[in-house]
């Protein structure tokens, strides 16, 4: 928690916010150890990041007197990302990595090779998202939650979502074998699309393509998703 | 799984193998799904890589035919890793992604900011490093397992054993607010030093620069040591 990122819930009137929530608290005593008096970084959702002082802090609440939020979070990174729906402890994390590293956007897509009860895991509930995003934001010192959506046919997303998406995108699927190594240092808005583990199957890399995607890999090794993920994005920008 | 990688115990007379342990059995035949006749990619420690067929499965034993395990495994990063060690289970998925990844050489450090309780975790017992690396290689379809040291002093470490680590390596040190962008597609032998959670501390900052390191950031972004590894990794080869 390298920032205590403030919902408006958490804003009192003057200046004044409280933290109230039993994760919070506890990260701030037990790991920051903190004490009142202290300074520390407080950033509002969607908003500025400043300084705060920590006024009081016990079992029930933290309260906080904040300076001006004055500064900007880190610039995001010019993607949307379109990942096939992993299993839910892999989500949890793929999202809290690509959360930290910057992306704002990300679709989660049907694929065959996606179990089919995993749109039924207690992950996908709005709280549940919402909690790793906001890990991997108080992680990298940002205030923007990213937008996810669920596209949950893999034909209804490849005819009717996919053109608009790629209307202003440039589109990469990234997929084992493909012919063209990951590109290096993109400023473009991209459109990023990585497959289940097992990967995409012939059917899918072939609509992808046809739609317009480029295929790129990673080189001989198969990734975890989640280090798939994070190796993609730090690669490609 | 992507990859049976057997070890010499494995191995029995003329191109047969058996495979024993609980995890590898349940993996084929849970997540595999694999019968007799089918045919999976077999790998030999610190060898080869080839296609072997399930001669039998039960609970207590896979049994495999091996064809000739002539194929290369994919060609290894050019780099020793220096980890400040993490906590436990942020030391056991760093472990995973850098072995998936492709690094061979990896040190464990002590920094001021390492609990000192890390270096006491089961996680670094011999079995325990030996399962998350295993994990990383039949991830990746990689044979070779990295070599792991543990430097329990800063100061010897900088002072002992990196002069000789600097002598046919550019050094690099990761650590936020440095002045250069972390480079990329580097091909060079390359000693990358990550810090723990929270950063190497002024002086470690000060002592490794003053031995030869260069320092780099990766933005403005923190992130977490398992993202941060894998995101550097990604970026500079």
């Amino acid at each position: 928690m390298n920032l205590i990122l403030l919902s408006p819930d958490d804003l009192e009137a003057e200046g004044v916010a409280r933290v109230r929530d039993p994760r919070r608290l506890d990260h701030l005593g037990r790991v920051h150890r903190a004490r009142p008096g202290d300074r520390l970084t407080l950033g509002i959702e969607g908003g500025g990041i400043g300084r705060g002082e920590l006024l009081s802090l016990d079992t029930r609440e933290a309260r906080f007197a904040i300076d001006e939020l004055d500064q900007a979070p880190p610039p995001a990174l010019p993607v949307h990302l379109v990942l096939a729906l992993p299993r839910p402890r892999m989500l949890a994390r793929s999202l809290e990595h690509a959360t930290a590293l910057g992306v704002k956007h990300i679709t989660l897509l049907h694929s065959r090779r996606v179990e089919k009860s995993y749109w039924q895991s207690p992950e996908l509930g709005d709280d549940r998202i919402r909690h790793h995003l906001v890990l991997g934001l108080e992680q990298a010192r940002d205030t923007h939650l990213p937008e996810i959506s669920l596209a949950k046919g893999f034909r209804p997303f490849v005819e009717e979502s996919l053109p608009d998406l790629l209307e202003k995108r440039r589109g990469l699927v990234a997929h084992p074998g493909m012919p063209h190594a990951c590109p290096r240092n993109l400023t473009a808005p991209t459109l990023l699309l990585v497959g289940p583990e097992g990967g995409f199957i012939d059917w899918e890399i072939e609509k992808l393509l046809a739609a317009g995607c480029e295929g790129i890999h990673l080189g001989p090794r198969i990734l975890r998703v989640e280090t798939a993920v994070t190796a993609l994005l730090a690669r490609l920008f």
